[in-house]
């Protein structure tokens, strides 16, 4: 069942390309209301017109129209955001979100109009200004259905497969033990390599030229919105831990068998099973 | 002055890339000679006709007509193969190669007709069959020199700028040094990640769509030939590892904040440190 009204509230990259693939989608059988910190500079924007209305917070009193609302803000901001719409609600109206961490947050807003989502979609850029509604296209989409009924999975479900996206149903706490393995802790070890590489006597524009294709995809995500990534990182933590002690284990043989010289085999090994998985991908 | 003569020694991506871009850019005024373990397999591939003639290596002593020799094999082959040449070239013969560490290739060589060359070029694929010409344009060269002439210097410098390449001339330490930390220990670290992940219990199939694009950028080179790694991990450890420390020193950093929780804020310093310089390249 598409709903007849929807809310997005942050109209940030994600929340700005769902509303724009929405209206490709969904032509005129739906209506969208946009709430933002900042209403006159999306409205600045021409691909603000995919909105029926762009709304301030102060006018969350309108939530009461939608049959579904996603929450498109930072992590730890979802569920202050839901406490401040939960009042307005209708007694069927289904919220659902786009957080890249979905336990502590569940667990945070305990209510049943609440169902998680995370949409597999984003790029290091950020802002409405930088949407693309094609991310979306082929995605992957999981929820993470806690105490929802059948119907709202089924509503929250379609929604995501009507934008072209394919949606998987995990319980969230194995949502993030996964995610911290195949993108949290992936982007912190991104992160990282650019950072220890800032410290080099090296980092200075005389030997970009030698840096390579290799380094550049390497440290991509590591262009990703600190804010961003502190949330997630913040709600998270635990699972992301338990891969990076693993990958420091692995990450310590490699020294010292590097420092000891006489079995670099090893190392061989290594690259030949590391390899072989990612071929599989 | 462009080499009358241009020898080929091993036949893989880079090599071919190597001929196949001359070919384009020179044309007829080269006579390329590549030799080959296996000049059957070569000759079967309708790129091998921008060859004037593929050899095997038992037919070394045609290394005597080259002007410019180019050793493409991986780097712990490239002392024996210039062994092997050594009694045929002519006097004032050339010989350099495309080896991703020079110090110990240079010291082991030691002869005055060979000058270091680095290509910065490549992908994670291999094979004669995968060559693209278009991977050497406007990539950088690092030339190595180490008691070599300004003749040789220039004629090196030039045949590599003749094929659209960018020449940057480094001492051999220091370029080992610097490779070390934007390109060696990068894919050490790639490798390390797929294989961690190949070690959890979700690296199976049903988990792949939850694989996003920035784990697929990050481990892109870790699809790369081991033994190709191999040798060059072998012939630049000590630099490799000095890298690898100082990266897991700031991991562990992060994993003690990330385990005590309660200054999360220093993991954002260093999410934006390392956006900072990575926007740089």
């Amino acid at each position: 069942v598409l709903p007849k009204t929807l809310g997005i509230t942050g109209i940030g990259l994600l929340g700005g390309s769902i509303a724009i693939r929405a209206r490709q989608v969904f032509k005129e059988n739906i209506k969208i209301i946009g709430f933002s910190r900042n209403p006159d500079k999306i409205k600045a924007l021409p691909q603000s017109k995919v909105f029926d209305e762009v709304l301030s917070y102060s006018e969350l009193s309108k939530i009461s129209e939608c049959d579904l609302t996603i929450i498109c803000t930072p992590v730890l901001l979802i569920p202050k955001v839901f406490k401040s719409i939960k009042t307005f609600l209708k007694s069927d109206a289904i919220v659902t979100d786009i957080g890249s961490t979905k336990y502590k947050i569940i667990k945070e807003i305990s209510d049943s109009s609440f169902i998680g989502s995370h949409p597999m979609a984003g790029s290091e850029k950020n802002g409405f200004e930088n949407s693309d509604p094609s991310i979306l296209i082929n995605a992957t989409c999981v929820i993470t259905p806690y105490n929802n009924s059948e119907s709202q999975v089924k509503t929250v479900s379609e929604f995501w497969e009507g934008l072209g996206m394919k949606v998987i149903k995990l319980p969230p706490e194995l949502h993030d033990e996964i995610v911290a393995q195949t993108s949290h802790s992936i982007h912190i070890i991104s992160f990282l390599i650019s950072y220890t590489l800032s410290e080099s006597k090296y980092s200075n524009e005389n030997f970009y030229n030698i840096y390579g294709k290799g380094l550049l995809d390497t440290t991509r995500i590591s262009k990703s919105d600190p804010e961003m990534w502190y949330d997630i990182i913040a709600t998270n933590n635990e699972n992301i831990l338990e891969f990076l002690e693993k990958f420091r284990t692995n990450l310590e043989n490699i020294e010292r068998t590097l420092k000891d010289g006489k079995n670099l085999e090893a190392i061989k090994k290594i690259m030949e099973k590391a390899k072989e998985f990612r071929e599989k991908l």
